[in-house]
C-alpha cells in the first residue's frame, strides 16, 4: 500500500479563504478590454452597465494578489469542495508507465463541472447588489447548469440563451436547468435584436456561442435589475477558478509532491487558468519551475493556429474587445465537433502567458480524445466529459513518453467534469461515426479577415 | 461555524475491512431459498449452478458476523469510497426545522448509485473463480452500469438483459454500459427460451424485471464459464451493501452523533439493508435503539400491501423461491411509474425484520416524491435519483413534524444515487404530466393468485 491515498481530500477548513489573482504577479499584464466603438480602454462605468459592480472591480484588479472569498460563497463551496485530488493508480498500471499521474476532479457536483466555482461567485455578487436576475449564454450546457444552480440557491432569476443546436441535441441539459428554475431560450431567438438580425441573415442557423452572448448581453442591458454573467474567458472567472489550483497545490504539498508538468483542456481557458494559477505564480516569482500545457481541439485551435490580437468577444459585436489568441469571432467549429471547447478566443491571461512562452499549447484530434476518454473510464471508473478528455489524452501521451524514456515524471491534469450528458457523442465514437476535421488555412484566413482593426 | 462539517469524509484507511453480516445477529433468520420444483431448501450445489461459489457461501452464511473484504475489492472501493456523509444544513434551513438531517451519499461514482458496492464484489469473485463472464438484468439501468464498470475493471465479459421499455426510454444508460464494454440486450429477446415464450404470449410487451431475470439466468446456466449475478434482494447483496451503514456509523461516531431515525428507499431492499445493518445489529443486541423506516412507491407497495410468503423471484419461475414480502411475481407497476423500485418482492432480510416489527414501512406518491426531489436539488445542489427521492420525501416529512413539535431529532437517510439519467421523468413532473396511481385491491389479488403453494 502506497502512502499516497487514491484520493487526497483536504479538510473543509482548508478550503481557500481567498482567490489568487495571478495578474498581480505577471510582469506584463493582460491587455485591457476596449470599448468596441471608440477602441479606448473600457471604464469602470462602461463595464458596470453590463457586469455587476464588484465583478467589474475584480475584472480590472491587476494588483492585489489575494481577494477574500466571502463567507456566503465559502458556505456554498462547502457543499462540494474541497474537491478530491486523485492519484490515477489504475491508469498508471494500465499504461505501464513509471510516471505518477494526478488529477484534480471538478465533476463531483450536479452541474458536472468546475463552472460552478465561478457561477456561485457571480450569482452572489448579483444578489448582493440587489439585482433581480442575470442573463448568460451556454453551449454544451455546463455553464448554464452551474449558473441555474447558483441562482436557485440565492433566489435570483436566471435567463439562459442556449445555442440552438445544443438545446436540440441535449434536451436533458435543458431540462436540468429547468429543475433549477432557469428560463432557457434557444439562440438565436426572436426575443432580441441581435437574434432577429442573425435569424434574418441565416434563417436555418443552429446558432453559436458568439450569437448567444450577444443576445444575453442585450437582454441584460435592456432589462432593469439584470446584469450579464459569463462562464469563461474573463479575468474575474480565471480569478474564481483559482480555487482549483489552490486546492490542488495544497493537497500535493500535504504529501510533499511537486508536479513536473500541469495539463489542462482549454476552450475559453477558465479551468486551465485556475488550475495553473498558484503554480504559475511560483514560476513568475522565480520560486519554482513547472511545464504548463494547454490542450485544445484541432477543430477549434485558438492558440495553436490563432492570432494574438484584439477581437470581438461575440458575433453581435456588442461586447468589449479583448486582446487574446483568436480565430476571429466569425469562426465556427465544423458540425462534427463534439462537446465544448468551441469558443473562437481564449482567456487574455492565458493568451499573454502563452505569448511570452511561459505555457505550451497543443491541439488534439477528437477521435484520439474519445479513445483516451474510454480508456480512462474503464480503468479509473469516472466517465469524463469530452472537454476534460483533451487533458486526459495529453496526460496519457506524456505518461507513454515516460514509459519510453523511463522518466518518473509527476503529471497533474485537470479533470474538469463528467460526461453523463454526452452519451450521444460517446455513442457516435463507439460506433465509428466520429471523424476528425481541421479547419483549412483558407477558412481561418476568412475568419481572421473579419477581425476589427485596432491601432 | 458549526463544528460538524457539511461533509464528513472518513480517511481511506477507515474504509471497512469486513462486511457486516446482520443475519448473524438475527434471532430469527431469514427463511432459506427453496428449489422451485421440489420446494426443498436449495443446496449449495444447486445454487452453485447459477451463482459463483464464494457468493453461494455468502448467501448461505447466517452465522459469521463479519466477512473480510478482499484487498482487490478494497482497492476498487478506494476509487470512490469512503463516500461522504453530508449534513443537510441548507435543507434544514429551508425547512426551518429543528431536526438535524444527515444523508449518506452513494452517487459519487459514474454508475451513479450504491449498486457498484456489490457489483465489484460479485465481479471479483467471478474472476477469482476463473469464469469468462457474468449475466444479469437491469431495469432503470443503475445496476447494469455498475456491473459493466466492475467487469471492465476485472476484464470479464458482461451480458446485460435490459427491460425493453427502459432500453428504449433510456438510450443513454444503454450507451453508457457500452462505453464500459457490456453487451446489452433489450428484454424480452429472441436469444432465450424464456424470452421467446414471453414474446409469444405477449408480443408487444415492454418487458419486466422478472422476465429479464429469467433470461439472464438461462443464459448463465446454458453458457459454460458464465454465472448469474443480481443487484438486489439477495442476502449476499445486503451483505456487500453493509459498507454503506458501516461508513455512515463510523462517520457519525466520529462526531458523537446518534441518529434517532434511519430512512431509506426500498425496491429490492439492498441499499436500505446495507444502510441500517450496523445500527440494526446494535438494536438486536440490545445495545441501542433506533427507528427504521423503509419507503416504497405507492405504485409498487411490496411491504405495505404485499404478503409475507414464498414466491417466485422471476416471471419465468427458473430461480429459487424466496420468502419475502411480495405482490406476486406477475405484478407490474402501472406504466406511469417512473424510476426504479419496481420489483414485486423485497429482501428476505428486510422482510423478516419488518415482519417482526423491528422496522416500519410507508409508501409515498410519486408526485410528492418529485416535489421533494426538486426541493432538495435546489437547496442541496445534488440532483437526486427518483429512487433516492422516496427517502428524501420521508426525511422532509419527518423534519416538518419536528418543526411542529419542536423536537430536535437526528435524521439519517440514504441518498442512493443521482438523477442525471432521469431527466425525462423530471421533465414530466415539471410539466405537470406525472400522475399518481395505486394498484387496486383486485389487481393485487390477481397477482397474489399466481403465487406458488408452498407447504
Amino acid at each position: 500500500m502506497s502512502e499516497i491515498p487514491y484520493k487526497i481530500y483536504l479538510d473543509e477548513n482548508d478550503l481557500p479563504k481567498a482567490w489568487y489573482n495571478l495578474r498581480a504577479d505577471m510582469p506584463i499584464k493582460p491587455a485591457p478590454l476596449l470599448n468596441p466603438t471608440t477602441h479606448q480602454p473600457c471604464t469602470r462605468e462602461e463595464l458596470a452597465q453590463v457586469f455587476c459592480d464588484e465583478l467589474v472591480d475584480q475584472e480590472l484588479n491587476v494588483t492585489d494578489p489575494y481577494i477574500p472569498i466571502p463567507d456566503e460563497i465559502r458556505s456554498f463551496y462547502r457543499m462540494y469542495r474541497p474537491s478530491p485530488l486523485t492519484r490515477a493508480y489504475c491508469l498508471e498500471k494500465a499504461l505501464g508507465t513509471p510516471a505518477r499521474i494526478y488529477y484534480k476532479f471538478e465533476g463531483n457536483n450536479t452541474s458536472g463541472s468546475h463552472k460552478l466555482n465561478s457561477a456561485v461567485a457571480q450569482a452572489y455578487y448579483a444578489k448582493k447588489q440587489g439585482l433581480k436576475g442575470v442573463t448568460t449564454e451556454t453551449g454544451a450546457g455546463q455553464w448554464g447548469t452551474a449558473l441555474s444552480m447558483a441562482c436557485s440557491y440565492f433566489g435570483l432569476d436566471c435567463r439562459v440563451f442556449m445555442v440552438k443546436v445544443s438545446a436540440e441535441q441535449k434536451p436533458h441539459r435543458r431540462q436540468l436547468m429547468g429543475v433549477y428554475g432557469a428560463n432557457v431560450t434557444p439562440s438565436p431567438s426572436n426575443t432580441t435584436e441581435a437574434g432577429r438580425r442573425i435569424l434574418a441573415e441565416f434563417p436555418g442557423t443552429g446558432g453559436s456561442l458568439g450569437c448567444a452572448i450577444s443576445e444575453a448581453v442585450e437582454t441584460a442591458v435592456k432589462n432593469p435589475g439584470y446584469r450579464y454573467v459569463l462562464g469563461s474567458v474573463l479575468n474575474q472567472v480565471a480569478l474564481h477558478q483559482s480555487v482549483i489550483g489552490l486546492e490542488a497545490k495544497a493537497a500535493m504539498d500535504k504529501y510533499g509532491v511537486k508536479p513536473d508538468v500541469i495539463i489542462g483542456c482549454a476552450g475559453g481557458g477558465s479551468n486551465l487558468a485556475g488550475l495553473i494559477a498558484p503554480f504559475m505564480g511560483e514560476k513568475l516569482r522565480g520560486e519554482a519551475d513547472y511545464r504548463f500545457v494547454a490542450v485544445e481541439p484541432m477543430s477549434c485551435p485558438s492558440m495553436t493556429r490563432g492570432k494574438y490580437a484584439y477581437d470581438y468577444c461575440d458575433t453581435g459585436k456588442v461586447c468589449p474587445l479583448a486582446k487574446m489568441y483568436t480565430l476571429g469571432s466569425g469562426f465556427m467549429p465544423a458540425a462534427n465537433h463534439a462537446g465544448g471547447l468551441r469558443y473562437h478566443g481564449m482567456s487574455p491571461v492565458l493568451s499573454e502567458l502563452y505569448d511570452e512562452g511561459l505555457m505550451e499549447a497543443i491541439s488534439v484530434e477528437q477521435t484520439k480524445v474519445f479513445e483516451a476518454a474510454v480508456q480512462f473510464a474503464r480503468v479509473e471508473g469516472t466517465l469524463p466529459a469530452p472537454e476534460s478528455s483533451h487533458a486526459i489524452r495529453a496526460a496519457i501521451d506524456e505518461a507513454l513518453r515516460c514509459k519510453e524514456t523511463g522518466e518518473e515524471k509527476t503529471i497533474l491534469f485537470g479533470l474538469t467534469g463528467t460526461g453523463y450528458f454526452d452519451m450521444t457523442a460517446y455513442s457516435r465514437f463507439q460506433e465509428g461515426e466520429m471523424s476528425d476535421y481541421c479547419p483549412t488555412d483558407d477558412e481561418i484566413a476568412k475568419s481572421f479577415a473579419m477581425m476589427p482593426d485596432v491601432k
